[in-house]
């Protein structure tokens, strides 16, 4: 069902300073930039194998990741993982019982189409849904 | 300096249940369980792309993931980074200024060798190195 890892999502206070963290320390390349406002945040993608870290701002303190920034501080946030189809994958989920945030998929960074399930039915890990655009 | 998103480390509280949900509802094939004695986990991998999903069950309460259940309670516990040489990827972090929690690498899982950075030089997210046994 899930082809890789597609992504890590860390919650920052500073991005400048994460993205020298990755970029400088971890030598992970810049790959993309993009304020996504239907997420309130601003997001940086840097590349590593496969996968990307993404790095996530909140815009408002009363986006998703102001509220778990102010809870927990800057770290991990969620993790993605990519289908090639994730309406077949949304399907299977809801088949299997567990309960899903975003009922159909959304347009996320790259105009990708993105859907979060519930970590409650995860076992705590915000874990998201992705299928790159075409 | 890293080669891929070798995987991400996640806390449970049930081994039985988490398997069950990444191999059944995500299909991610199992590849390994161990006990690991030196960090005081039973482990399990599953498969997603050229990466893990490393499911944490720790062996007593006052271990490392033990803590983090009775804080945190299940979920996203680090990311871990693979690296062909990392022996040289600790010397270039440490030159970075970062502060180490394993200052030289440690054994872990498949005989893998494995360094742990400190979570305040990572923006929070507690990370780790892996140079897969050879």
């Amino acid at each position: 069902m899930f082809s890789r890892m597609d992504h890590i999502g860390v919650a920052v206070e500073d991005l400048d300073e994460a993205i020298a963290l990755y970029t400088g320390s971890f030598g992970m390349p810049q790959a993309h930039r993009e304020t996504v406002e239907a997420f309130g945040v601003e997001a940086v993608l840097l590349d590593v194998g496969e996968s990307h870290v993404e790095l996530l701002k909140p815009l408002t303190p009363d986006s998703g990741v102001g509220k778990f920034l102010a809870k927990n501080g800057p770290g991990l946030h969620h993790v993605a993982y990519g289908t090639d189809d994730i309406d077949a994958a949304l399907d299977r989920v809801r088949a299997a019982g567990m309960k899903l945030i975003d009922e159909e998929p959304r347009t996320g960074i790259r105009n990708s189409r993105v859907a979060f399930l519930h970590p409650k039915s995860t076992g705590g890990v915000l874990t998201e849904l992705v299928e790159a655009a075409h």
